[in-house]
């Protein structure tokens, strides 16, 4: 395994140069495009790792998965999906068509902006203060660090200039999706992005779910089974922004990506892999970690399909 | 006149029963929408009225001709129409979907609602006070009554409840239409929509561009002409939201509607209509006040066309 | 009138170099995009012109206004009206997405290819040849010109070309706005973008306009004063494709556009205007055409605003 | 294996009530809807079937499976992918809006309409017969049933009806997305959607699929193995319309199902399942069919999240 690792970031680390850092948020554009990480934790909790795995960066979309799953447990799966839908969207993650264009303002998944935004409306909690300290509670068991804490100054950047997602909040505060106060739920949301992690970390919330839900270190069930399948289907069906569809083809595995560079994966029954490089294509997702995440899933025939 | 003023009240009154007052602004829901009044300014300043003619309304959409012009009159035309475009649309008033499949988001006119903010963004003054003090004083001098201000319930209540609106000026700052602080646009744009009125003062402010910008009371130019013609000119082709093309067909006149019940009408020339019916139809223009403008339209044989 | 038709011509030829001929029909890509011409017919029948005015191009899009009326007559208002409507629109004349979008397919109105198309079915006859014989003959009557005909070359161009117009046909023939066959539908939509014309020819019909439908040689009524008004209401919210309501500022005159690079202008109880250039802008308008309109316009004082 | 197909037939057979037939297609509409029929065939090529199970249907959307499957082999994935994207879409699978919105009018995935039609306009051959032999030969191949053969009376049914879809090929001839004659690609199309073939039949194709190519009878590779994996990726990510979100979190096979009334799933390295119950809900699958295929993933646990 280590020397697959290692490959793989000897294989992808020229394609970083093809990405570039997110720069819609000032804070991301600064960091060192360079980098490049990936670890690997299987079902019995071990660990392997190459590259920059022990760098931070910011969870962005991949808390999405967290909150969803945080979220159904709050609410149940039938109340939560009364809010959001199941469906795959061939639109950017940022799009705000689809919710003038369908029957109902309905956010098409819980994977695109919208959708999460609307996820993180339903979280249980007194305040935002409350609501994310359960988040981040869940995070740091779904990751195994009691360290993690949210970036204050990504949060801030986040924060100042998040105005398209102000403009889908608002869209669906106004069509009823959203029931708290708009600028609370941005403020989880954009909090909730900024949470810290690194590669290690998210490989062991992929083993979470690669389990079904149970810890691969404690065997304690984090998640209940049904969530945990659930959650991976989304990361199928739109874990990718609109590269989900070719991600499955070339990959075949449940990932989210976010902007921070950052992607998980689960393997079912199998291993969670975290890989970390925050220069992004086109897309939206980690030039480098698509790469290695390819490299790995040919050279283990992972592919789930 | 007196007579065919009468008469289109007798005649349009019925029509009132087909429309019902706004109900997205909490606080027009409340009035009476049996409510009915017109009133007629000619070229010498001569003024006749019949029905509710006195009862004061918020101007809503009536106050985007105002803004125009002032914001034109501060910044030029070419520069005003780098931000906001010229075209009509068969969009709602509040769509939010041609911002995002056009090639900019540049809001199409500044009829509709996004148009309107990204206009509003562009008056001079420092701070929302000083801005709106100006918008009103143009206002005042239009209408020729220097006691307008705006209500501030219905601007709370406007607000409060302003969640669509807020979506599109977030999303004209995330695209750069916007320059300033979103909220503070917002503010005025609130404000603005509840400078209350009557039918007299909309009369005036017809009469004024029925003369090309000229007072009918003082003579004293209070619009350039080439701005009170291109503003017909939006009167015509987008004034009527997206009932303008059948309007323009049926009464033929540049006139904006506003949801608080109010259209102002300029028949170039000759004088200005101030209509008053706070039932509203379907498109969001008032019902009775279009058969007034229909039954004088015909009466009178005004069409432009 | 005869120094400033030749000021015109004088003034816009140079406007000519910033246009190109109409590529996406081969037919007409071909022909010399440096003619320009302008003639004017007035209320008693006098005309004048200057430069190519007797040199023949295919109305394309001036043909709707004469269909339009023709189907009109046949059907009434009310029934055309259930099958088209009355609103302009943003969006480029050959869109479908309106027709997906909108709670019906109905076309916003008649002057897009989609209502025409739509209207085209609804003219009365047996069989595309009669219904073809029905409209040339009625054009004639318009132009006063018995030799008018359509260009075979032309309208075998655009028919086996015409690949996106043969999608929205089916598109509303699925709706169930189109009632007859579709290949029949366009064989007379596209064998009526072929009739050709001159500018004279054009002024004359322009000038039928003006006058509320009657012949300014004959003294006939051609049209019902309603239609006519009815037409050019549409010929300003949207007869010059989606730059109208930039026009309607600019010039300020009902006017028709077609790619053939002609343009028909109604100074209502004044003239008729018609121009031939077919060097056109990026939305499809006559680049010279326009500037002579602009320049007559602002010449005599003619915009209706 | 049979109690569990027994079980699942009178599980579902209360849901065809839910679902009524294909309306759209007039042939189709006539069937009986209580039929319900399920096969399955494991990887050692042993089968077991219960209800209808040779009842014969048309394979409609099915049948996109087995094009796209041939196209590829003629023309490599690479220039497949050119003409058609990989991303799934929220929209419903006879939608022209993304044609329009897109940068290009590439279809967004070849399991709706117009990335199938585009995906036809590959397959090699010498003229529709030839091409319809070629794919009708392959479908017999992957069902082991060298009977099959299409339903002229169906064919003939779509094709007299199918505006919509002539509307979609159109659009893409404009675009350049098809290549020859618009009718021919159409004929192939309609053709191959009434390919007539009973729930073994399909349940034989799916395990084919489930083997990565290979016959479960013979061990022919009769798919390269990398083609059988992409389709099922698409399977997944769009094979049951816009539902396939939904059907993905409650089943989790790649499954294709056709307005016939027919679904494919395939268990990879397990076996192939066919359905058919005409009765179709109203995103356009089977009614009974997705409850049978619930049913039995959930009795086995075949769910590959």
């Amino acid at each position: 395994m280590q020397n697959i690792l290692d490959a793989a970031i000897g294989f992808s680390l020229p394609h970083t140069l093809e990405g570039k850092t997110a720069s819609y948020i000032p804070e991301l554009s600064k960091v060192d495009a360079r980098q490049l990480g990936v670890a690997v934790v299987d079902m019995d909790g071990k660990s392997w790792s190459s590259g920059d795995c022990h760098n931070v960066f910011t969870m962005q979309s991949i808390s999405k998965v967290a909150a969803l799953m945080l979220a159904i447990m709050d609410n149940g799966e039938q109340y939560v999906f009364s809010k959001v839908g199941m469906e795959p969207t061939g639109d950017p993650f940022n799009s705000i068509i689809k919710l003038e264009t369908m029957k109902t303002a309905k956010p098409l998944n819980p994977m695109i902006n919208a959708g999460a935004i609307a996820v993180d409306s339903l979280i249980s909690g007194e305040g935002v203060e409350d609501k994310l300290n359960r988040l981040i509670g869940f995070v740091r068991k779904l990751c195994h660090n009691d360290k993690i804490w949210f970036n204050q100054d990504v949060y801030t950047s986040e924060s100042t200039t998040g105005f398209r997602n102000r403009a889908l909040a608002n869209f669906m505060k106004d069509a009823g999706i959203i029931e708290g106060e708009v600028e609370a739920v941005l403020e989880l949301y954009f909090k909730q992005c900024s949470i810290e992690v690194n590669a290690l970390d998210i490989a062991m919330m992929g083993a979470v779910l690669a389990g079904d839900g149970k810890s691969p270190i404690t065997g304690e069930v984090l998640i209940p089974k049904g969530i945990a399948r659930l959650v991976k289907t989304f990361m199928v069906t739109c874990g990718m922004y609109d590269a989900s569809g070719e991600f499955a083809v070339r990959v075949g595995l449940p990932s989210k990506s976010g902007v921070g560079g950052g992607i998980v994966a689960a393997v079912p029954g199998q291993m969670g892999i975290g890989v970390f490089g925050p220069a992004l294509d086109s897309k939206g997702n980690s030039a480098g970690g698509i790469k290695i995440l390819e490299y790995i899933s040919k050279e283990l025939d992972l592919s789930i399909f």
